[in-house]
This record gives structure tokens, C-alpha cells and sequence, in this order.
């Protein structure tokens, strides 16, 4: 078992309601519920905020109490260095994820800056993304462990 | 009678204060009042802040209750994707205005990431630009009236 | 009161006609008309050219007789340093205006090589760009006047 | 039988005297002769000038007459949105040619910012680009045509 | 049940003797016999070339028998607008994969050109990023399937 | 009499089926079809191939038999210098074509490496493109041949 | 006698024990120490935040108290104008400093956007470039006051 | 005796007016009576306008009386290829000059596409630099007549 | 003794035809029959083919039986980030050669992909270029060997 | 006590003569008088040369007697990779200076060649920049020094 | 009567030797002796080096006696930002010359990193550009003087 | 028997110093024996300066005594145009060589000014480098000479 924080950006709180054909008709707490269901055997919490400070607190709280991040940065991936930096800091693995396929949108969203940081990213199967962000997370873990 | 979200970004509380050859005598309170004097029709409330984050959660809420966004977003309007995403999000009309002539100055401050997402940008006219503002988006928002 | 000139690039004498959905369906005439109903109180006259070198001639004459210009310059908005050099030439308050959005447009339209030279810009409220683009010359010409 | 305009831009009445390794040794008369023989089923007008405003205005009045346009439009090619924003507002199917092969030249010919609003493009026959430019218009016609 | 084709580019050949600090020790026939194990109720095949020409091909067959694409296009990823091509022209849902995170790594690394055909990229997480990849494609598919 | 190798690049074979919108309804040998009823005087040898190595044999082997060439080298056009120096290498004349208008898409595509080669280039007039690039090319042999 | 403000931006309070080969091994509280030790004659107050706004907030709270600021905006060095429009309104001295020689790492981190409003510029000396900062600013203030 | 035409461009018909610091205070007339006074043994004529096209037209009407050229093409210097063509297509010896120092200026006044087409430039020597270039074309033209 | 494979890229088997101003009068065989003379030591083998794929496989096969690599790569020097993936795969001492300066033509063959995984280059000798390579190669391959 | 040599690049022998209102009215033997007094602790050389080949060869010198280099190389800040060789290969602890906020000025001032093997930099206080740099090199010197 | 300082930069003392298709094949002696015998109511001191150290001594001293500098840098025109600010450090009216029109050559070429801070430059009429610069030089200075 | 002049740049005179893990461990006199002894029929004269200007100087001397030159013009092989012109100028066959592998270093370790205007380059192989261009420049002298 697991402990593993989700972190949520910008804009994210109004999921399901912000353009549904590129993001999805699923709400956040439609999402979580779902992953909280599917993944029993860990411990997850998720958080949302639309403050890259809060953001970055609640990366540096994260490295008290979990084993992994999972993280949708919004709009800040591809802007925020100090949200890179806080990855970076507290050192531990962290799972990059979006909704939409940001490698087929505006020029700007192509560019993550916090990808360098992070053991890898899955981009583009809308609410899926975060099953299989967790599941991605789930197995980097099981190597770290011991048996 | 519309109800408007005038939404102010960072350092523009010192208005009056910094740098008078480029941005003006007025304080933003001088230019409210002016506004409200101007506009008795509508109700207009008006916010600043210099967190980016507060600004997000501002246009979030104005979903809730105006008709029409107003927003100068300072040197946020070169940078954030966030607040673009907030403004795409809320889908509602959204003025950009502008103390300074922007594409006077430097380079940095010549590109509006806002820009592509609202319906127009005023640019230049100092205190003025406000009430253009409010002008532009009161003839767009009686557009979309029915009479 | 004060003498106006509205100078009207290229294409613009076919408004009304080219891309509705992007410029509207009024025509030049239909929006003059407006203007001089609305702006009584001052003179205005209005000129349209497909030739770069009118544009400039006019501009030149205008010295002579007009206190403001008002200036749509249509794709040479994007090219024309000659334009822009009148413009700087003759010394006088001159606002420049775009019926679209052009940031929301392509990227070559996101460039005015005018807009450094004039005191302000207003883009993307169609028609209605004219009338504010008046308001504002207005307001421009009152603080320069004696009482 | 359709009406068509053949359009030729700056330093083209020249044709035959310039450069004649890379233009060839024929004038614009002697080509427009060999293509109203050709032609014979068809109207064709053909105009030059080395004023980009005449070309708009020409442009604008073709819509009055033609069916089809076929553009060199010279050195007017790489630089001239006015121009091209013609075509586009006039709504009629154009075909632009190039005597040389613009592509095997200077960077700066490399970019034809009409290509964008043309149906298609020929460059570097000579003077066969303009017979093989209105056999293309030739054959778009016809398929809009009824039999 | 789904029949899926995996598509295995330029050097994959080699997996498990490459680079293993950034490949991984298994070799691509272990991967396959992992898949085979976990997706006993898909059809699975998988193919390997070094031929930017193979791969093409293989895509145009895969359209005549395969629901669904997973694709490891190795270097093709970053130049292959040919493969691009083939992926846009079968209209299949197409799975990309990494196995090294290629945005920490060379620039050159960074560009997938095949990203805005494919549904979505899942890049960084070595042999599991095959897991992963066949996991998303198999959520995908179940969407569009009747139950 | 001329003997010309018609060589088309990568997805030609899927011609007819991917993206009828850009691309039309006729499969490649729809047009070779109605290509050699039209030159009839001609002997026209076609090849397809999604390799690029067979591209270079080809022309290499065309120097053997041909007059002429004429290439649609598909997406292999934006980035082969291989295949470009294959045609400087063999010094025959080479008619390059587009089906779709090249220069009205993606930028990557508004770059054929091969242009500078070429004697000419013709690009969106769908299928008919083959025939005008025919036409170019019978054109430019007659010129060279003793009467 | 001087007040001074020293700002911290974001990471800076997990100093010691991020990546220590870079920033070294002591935490914010062993510097200010030091420094309070060292400076005596002067009121240092230091802020550490990870808000942007927060930073912001506190320059304009400086401009009330404080005769000068050292600041160490960690990554918003690179990409906060909000913070250097506040530098710039408040019209104090302002002092950059950076525990790493920015200029030997990732290129992102080579642009200061900052540096063009502060008096000037240390980078490189890990925990010393805090001392050399209030030097440097020290010094500045004596200049501007009467003995 | 030489025939030599001077060409100025847009705005120069303005000289003298405009931007005193920079451009000086005399007119062209000024200037003009004082070549002709200086040049007694040359027939010189003197041309001006702010449209590119008769530029280009006068350009083409020297080749039929003039021995040699010399151009200040304003601001059209900066941008048009097409008198660019203009002076390569009459094959006769051009001097280019500039009032102002063209490369202490904004950097769209650095580029001039005119010059790789004329013999030499001369920049930045005010009223002087019309007498150096005819100095120049002067020299140029005695090495090429027998003595 | 060496055992080498010399592999030659796209082109190469038509050399001493093409361009020989730039290329030279030998054959690739000519090349070679000298080759193999000088170097009676070792044992050469030599592959050519215009397949990209082909060279790939050819390298991965030379990992079996080679101690060294000399390639020629033709114009996928420029382009082929497989073969250079390949290169570094191997993990074999491999010497790039070119027989003209790559870096006195077209700017795009001054950039060789290859070359950061070569041990060292030499360009622009024509067929000595080929000597010079192996006699690189023996001197490497000479320093690796115990005595 | 330390032995410290300081390297002056081109232009600095007449400082405070040069634009006194960026470099100050200090002449460099004022400085260096000021700097001896200050750290009579060290052994201090200076040397200044306009020449790029004479400061090389003085870091080569410096190598053999010194424990470590200040060094304020003027223009060849911004161009050197000879100088920036030399520091590198002595292998000694340099420290750069400037005078002036070089972040402030033109673009061409931003960028240091010499930044990335110094450790680290100080830019913008005056004659106070000199003082700084040597209390960051004493303060270096100590750490790798046993007590 | 003025002093004058002619400056000629690395490889001027080859001239009339080094391609003279491009520089004339007067030597730089032949040349000012020309100037002397025109020039003979100034006093001229020519000056040659290969060395950038040399040039900027060279014009420290001039400014100990020179009214005026011509100077001719060669190669250093086009990357010595040291030059530059000797120029700019001496505060004297310097005019630049170029022998080859630097506009029409080598992209390097044409930049001239020294313009910005000379007076003005000539460039492309071979030995006379030296006459010319005199010339302009002279001019400049007779403003200056009274009468 | 051919005179060689090996001319070697900056920092080369402490070769074997300067990190050995790029440069190798010998130095340059090590180097010039070893070359003395391997090509005992040529009169080698082997020059190093850190000085631009000396390199030009003894370029240019070269010219009198010298048939060919090798040059490793170290950091000025990135920056001196000054020292290009001196080869160019004094058209002698020049072979260029480098001791690491500068394509596989910092991005401006990429670019030799130098290439275009020397026969060939090597780079790579450390000592081994000058006895390849030697070799090379041997067998390009041969050619040049009557047997």
C-alpha cells in the first residue's frame, strides 16, 4: 500500500464544464471517486488549487506523509519553473498527466516544463489519463519496494 | 442593466503612484468612481489583486452573477495561460484593456497571451481606456439582448 | 469642436461584402453615416484607398485641416513603415482601429507596424470600433484644448 | 467559354529585357498574343501595373466581369497581405504563377504569402507557366460548371 | 476482444542491449511475452523494422485486420512525416509510446511529429510504458465498441 | 515521343481513400489511367513506393530509359535530401507536383527540399495536377529536342 | 542605520535541503543568522514565500518601512514581470542575488527578468552572495545619504 | 556630362518638417538647389513621391534618358522588392543614400533590401549624404566612359 | 589485423558521375580497389545502399563480426537520427567522412546528426577522405589493443 | 593571506573618463589605490590591456604565481572563447566583475561567454563591484584553505 | 585644417593583392597617397594593424591629437564590440568605410557592430569609399568648427 | 619536399595541461617531434600564439616561404573572421584540425568561421589529428605538383 498525492491546477475545479469536447463531460470529483474506487489498496488525496503557490506548498507538504505525486498542472506546465523547482526538491517520483493530448493544441501547450523533472508523462485519454497516471505510479513504486 | 466584473491584476493598486508618465495621476479608485458616475445603468463591481491565483478564483465566481468581464491583468497579460484557460473556461464576454499603449513599450509587454480569448482590446488611452472598456462591452452585451 | 479624419485602408471600401462572419455586414458608408449622426458636434471626413501612397498623401494633407485622425489601415496595418513614418511625420494624435480581433487571427495580423506611432489602439468590436475609436480622438483632443 | 483576367505585377512590362537567363526572352505582349491564340474559347483581359493599389482595384473590379484570375503578381508576391486579402474578399477562384522557380532563388522569393488564398501554384516554366496556368484555371471552372 | 498491431521502429531490435540506463534490460520478446500474458483476451501482433518504408507498409496492412495501433516509432518519431502521414490516412486510434521520458533528454528528442495524429503519448516508464500504452488503447476502444 | 517515369512517394497507394476533402476521389491509378489516354504519344512508366530507398533506385534507374521525370514525393518532399540529391545526381529534367495546395497547410509542408532541384513546381490543383506537371514536362523536352 | 527587507521567493525554505551539491547545506535560518550577526547596525526583516502575489504584497509593504531590498526571487527570477513591475513602481534600491552562478545551468535559467530594474546583480557565492548582497546594497545607501 | 536621376521616396517630400534631430533641417528643395548649384556639369533631375508604384515607374523611365541613378527610398527601403526588381531589371549603376545613420536606429531601419542591388550606400551624413552619393555615382560613372 | 566495414549511404553508388567538380572521377570501387591495396593488413568489407533502413541493419550486423565503422551516410548525415541511434547502439569506435567540405555548401549539410557519436570526422578531401578515415580508424583501433 | 591577480580588459584604462554617467567618475588607479588600502591582507596585482592575446597570456602567468583571478574583461565579455579557454584550463578560482548592470544595457552586453567557468559574477555597482568581487574571492579562498 | 586618423584593420596591408575582383587593385599605399595629394589642406596619419589590441590603442592615442577617425576594421567590423567601445569611449566623430558593398556579400557581412556608434558609414565604391569618407569626415567636422 | 607551416591558437601552448580527458595527455612539443620524425621529407615550421593579430601576421608571412598550411586555430575557430580573411587572402591550401571532436561539445564549439574557406577538416582524433592533416595536406600538395 501507497500513499500518493494528486495534484490538481488551475481551472481544473470547473471540469466538465469547460469545453467537454476537449476535456471531457466528467467532473474532478467524478474522476477521484472513480481512482479511489479502482485503486483500494492505496491511500490517495487529491488536491486542487488555482494558486501556484498553494501548488507548490502542498508539493513540499507532500513530502512528509507520501510515497508518490501524481500531478495536471494545467496551464501552469508550461510557464511555471518554480512548480519544476518544488518537484525537484523534495525528491520524489512524480507522474505528470493530462487530459487532452497537448502535443495536438496551440503551439504554447506543446512545452512542459516540468516533463524534465518527472519519470514520465501520459497525455491525451481524457479522464483515463489519471487511471493510467496511477497505474504508471503504482508500478514505478513496486520496484522501489522491497518484497 | 448588465452586471459587470471589473477585474484588476498586479501593482495596479498603486496606480496614481508608479511611474505617472506612462500610467497616469489617477488612482484606481479615482477611475471606479468616475466609472459608476458614468455607468449608474449597470452594476459594476471591481476587484484587484496581485495574486494570480485570487485572479482565477475571481473569474470563476463571476460566472455566478455578472454578465460581462472587464480585465486589465497587468504583466499577468503576458504571461498567463492560466488566466486565459479561466476566461475560455467561464465563457463569458471579456474586454482587455490597457493603461499604456503596449505595443509602445518593451518587447515583453507586446504580446497579450489574453488576447486570443477575448472579443477586444483597448490599448493606450490611460485612464480613458476603462471607460472605453465599459463603453465596448456594453454596446457588445446589448447586442446579444433580446430588446 | 474638432475636424476628424478617418482614413480607410485597402479592401475596406468592399466592408459589408468580404468574410461577414469576420468583419460584419455593414458597409463603410452604412458606418459613416452612424458616425455622423453620433459625432455631430465635430467635422468629420472619411477617405478609403487601396494605394499605400494615398494613404500617405492624405495623411499629409490632413496636417493641413484636421486637428485628429482616426486609422484603419487595413493589411498594410501589418507592413507599411512608409505608413507609419506619415504618421510620425506630421505630428498629430492619431488612433488606430481594426474591426476583427487581431490577435485572435493569423499570426502575420499580429503585427501593426503603426501601432508604436499612435496613441492608442482599439480592435475587435466590429463596427463598434469606429465609434470608440471617435470616443476616444474625442476624449484625446478635450485634454489638449483650453476650456 | 469563361472570362478571365490575367493579372501582372511590378516590373512585368519589362518582361523579355530582364534578366532573360532567369525570365526568359519573351514580352508580355508576345506571351499574351500566343495565349489568345490558344485561348480562343475564352474572354481573357489581361492588365499590368507596378502600383499594388491598382491591383487591389483591379482585383475588385474583376469581380464585376470574370469568372476566373490568373496573378503574377512579381516582387508583390512576397510581401503584399493588401493584395491578397483582394483575392480573398473577392471570392473567385485564383491561380498564381511564377515565370522562375521561385524555391531555386533568393530566400527572400521563397514565400509566397498569396499561395494561402490561390487554389494552386505554378512556378518555373517561363513563359508556359502562363498557358499551363490557365489550362488549371481551365479545368476548376469546368468542374464548377453545369454540362 | 480486440486485435491490436504493436509497431516497433529503427533499433528496438537491439532493446535490452542498448543504453540500459535509459532502455531497460528486457529485450523486446520479453516485452511481448509480458503483453501476450496480461492481454490474454486481445490479438496481439507486433512488428519490428528498421525501414521507415516497412513501417509504412505495415500500417496500410494493419488497416485491412487490426482494431487499434500502439506504436514505439524509435528516432521515425522525431522526422517520419511520411509515417505521420500513413497514421492520418488508415484512421485508426493509434497508441504512441516511449520508453525513456524523451522529454528529459536531447532537444532533438523533444519533437514527436507524430503526436497530433496518434490519440494520446504515454512516454518515460520503460517496459511498462508498453503495458500502459495497450491499457489506454484498450479503454479507447472499449468507448467506441457496443456493449 | 518521350519516355517518362512518373514516381509517387509515401500513401499515394492509399490515394482515393485518405482525406477525400484534400486529397479527392481518384486512386493513383484512376489518374495513370486517364494520364495515358491523354498522352497518348507518350510512353509513361509509373512507380509508387512508401520506401525512400526505392525512390532513389527508381530514379537512379530512370536515368537508364527515361526523358523525363515528374514526382509527387509525398511527405518524403519536406525532409529527403537524399532523395533530392538523387535527382541532382541523375541531371534529368524533374517536374515536381502536389495534389493538395502545399503552401495552404501545415507549416512543415510548406517546405519541399526538393524545388531547388526541379525544374518547376505545381501544387493544388487535385488530380489535375498530374496532368498540368505532364504537360509542363512535354513542354520543357520539346524545347530541348532537334525538330 | 538602514531598514532592509530581504525577500525569499519559492524552494528557498527548503534551502539546505534541496540539491545541496548546487545550493549548499545551510537552511535560510542559518543564513539570516549570520547575516543579523554580521550587519548588526542595520534592521534586517526577510520574508520567504512561494505566492507570487505574497512577493508582490511585500515589496509594496516594503516601500512603507524599509530603505532598501535584497531579493532572491528563485525561479520567478526568470519569469515574474508582475514582480519587476513592483520593483519598478516601488522605486527603492533593490539588490538581485542568486546562491548559484545561474549562468552555468540550464538556459532557462540564464535570463533574469528582473535584473534590468535592480541597482545590480550577484550570482554564484551559495550562501555568501547573501552577504555580499547587503554589502552591495550598504554601500548603495551610503552614497544616497548626508553624513 | 552625366544624366543622373535622383529618386526619394515617401515622407521626403516632407523634409526639413519631420524629426529635425534626425533628419536636419533642410528641405529638398534646399538640398536640390544646392546639387544642382555644386553638380553644375551634370544634368540632374530630381524626383519624389510616396507611391512605391511610381517609384517603380520612374525607375523605368530613367533607363530611357538617365546615365545613373541615385535613391533614398525612404521607408520603402526596408521592405519593397519591388523597386528592389525595379533597379535590377534597368541594369544601370545605383547609389543608395540615407539622410539619418540607418543602423543607430529602430532595427527595422537596419535592413535595406535595396542594397545588395546598388553599387554602394552612404548613410547617416544628413543633407551631406545627397552630395557624397552623387560624388560616388559621379566617380563610378567616369571609370566606366573612355576619357 | 582489423576487420572494418566501410558503409557508404545514399548516391554513392553513382559517384564519379555526379557533380564531379564536387565529388571527383572516381568510382566507389576505384575508391575502394586503392583502399584495400593500401590497407593489405586489414580486412575490409564495404556496403552501399540507398535504404536508410539497409544501413541500419548493416550496422547492427557489423556489430557481429567488425572491430571499427568508416561511414559515408550521403545526405542522411543530415537527417537520420535511426542511424545515429544505430551508431550509438553498437557501441563501436565509428570515423564519419565526407569527400567534399560539408561545411563550405548548402547550410543544410553543415549539420551532420552524426557526428556527436563518432569519434571524430573528417571532411573535404574527396576520395582521400576515404584513406585519411581508415588510417583514423587503424590509429584508434591500434590504441585499444594490448600489444 | 592570498595572492590575487587582477585582469582589466579593452577601454578600461581610461575609466572615468568614458561616459561617466554608466561607469562612474573613478579612474582604475583610484580603485586599485582604494582595493590595497582595503585588503593590505593580500598580495594584489593588476593588470590592464586592451589587447585579447595579452590578457590570455597573463591568466597563463597568473597560473604560475596566483591563487586566484578577478577579472573585468570589458567587451571581450561578450565574445572571448579564447579567454574563456585560458580560465578553464588554469583551473584557478575566477571571479567576474562589471561596473555596470550589464542586464540593463543592450541586448549584446547580456550575454557573458567567460559566466559558465567563473565562479560566479557581480554586475552593476560601480567601483563598488571591484571591492565586492575581491570579499567574494578572499571568501572563497578561505573555505579551501585549511585553517 | 584638421588632424585626421585613418584606421585600416586586419588584412588592408594585402590590398591589391587579396581578391581584387571584389577590393581593386590599389594597394592601401597607392591609395593614401591619392588622399594626401587631395586632401593636402588636413594633416593625415594612417594607421594599419592586424591586431584588435593595436586598433583600440591606436585610438586611445588618436584622441591626444586627431579632430576626427576614419576607420576601415575589416573583418573586426563585424564582432569587435571592443572597438566599438574605444569609438564610442573617445567620444570623437569616427566615419566607417567599407571597400566592397558589405550588403551584397556573406550574411557576417552585414552586420556592422561599430555603425551604431560612428557618425556615418560608406560602403561599396572601392577606393573611393576612402575618398568619400574624407570627404564626409571633412564636412562634418567644418559644422563643428567656427568660421 | 614541401614547406608546412602548422600555425596553433589560443591556449594550445599548454596542451596536455588543459583537461586531459578531452585534449589527451600530450603536448604540443611532444606533438611537433613526433611530426618532425613521421614526415622527415617536408620542412615543417610549427608557430602558437594566443594573439588573433600574430595569427594573421604569421599567416600572411607564411605566403613568402610556405606551400600549405595546417591550422588549429583553437576558440578563434568560432569567432575570427579576421583570421578567415587572412587565409582566404593569401590563398594558400589550408587544412583545418581539431583535437576533440567539436561536434560533439557546446553549441558554439559547433561552427568554424574557418571551414569554408580551408580544403578539409578534421576533428576528433586528439594528437592523432595533425599527423591526418598533415597526411591530408601531403596528398592535396601532390596533386598541385609537376611529378
Amino acid at each position: 500500500m501507497s500513499k500518493i498525492a494528486i495534484i490538481n491546477g488551475p481551472n481544473l475545479n470547473l471540469l466538465g464544464i469547460r469545453n467537454p469536447k476537449i476535456y471531457g463531460n466528467l467532473s474532478l470529483e467524478d474522476i477521484l471517486k472513480h481512482l479511489k474506487k479502482t485503486f483500494k489498496q492505496h491511500e490517495i488525496q487529491s488536491f486542487q488549487s488555482n494558486h501556484e503557490g498553494v501548488i507548490i506548498d502542498t508539493l513540499h507538504e507532500a513530502k512528509k506523509w507520501a510515497h508518490g505525486i501524481m500531478i495536471n498542472a494545467g496551464a501552469y506546465t508550461h510557464t511555471s519553473y518554480a512548480i519544476r523547482d518544488a518537484i525537484e526538491t523534495i525528491e520524489m517520483p512524480c507522474v505528470e498527466i493530462h487530459l487532452s493530448n497537448i502535443y495536438a493544441r496551440e503551439s504554447f501547450r506543446q512545452l512542459s516544463v516540468l516533463a524534465p523533472v518527472c519519470i514520465g508523462q501520459i497525455s491525451g485519454f481524457s479522464a483515463n489519463s489519471y487511471e493510467l497516471g496511477l497505474r504508471a505510479l503504482e508500478m514505478h513504486l513496486q520496484l522501489k519496494k522491497p518484497s
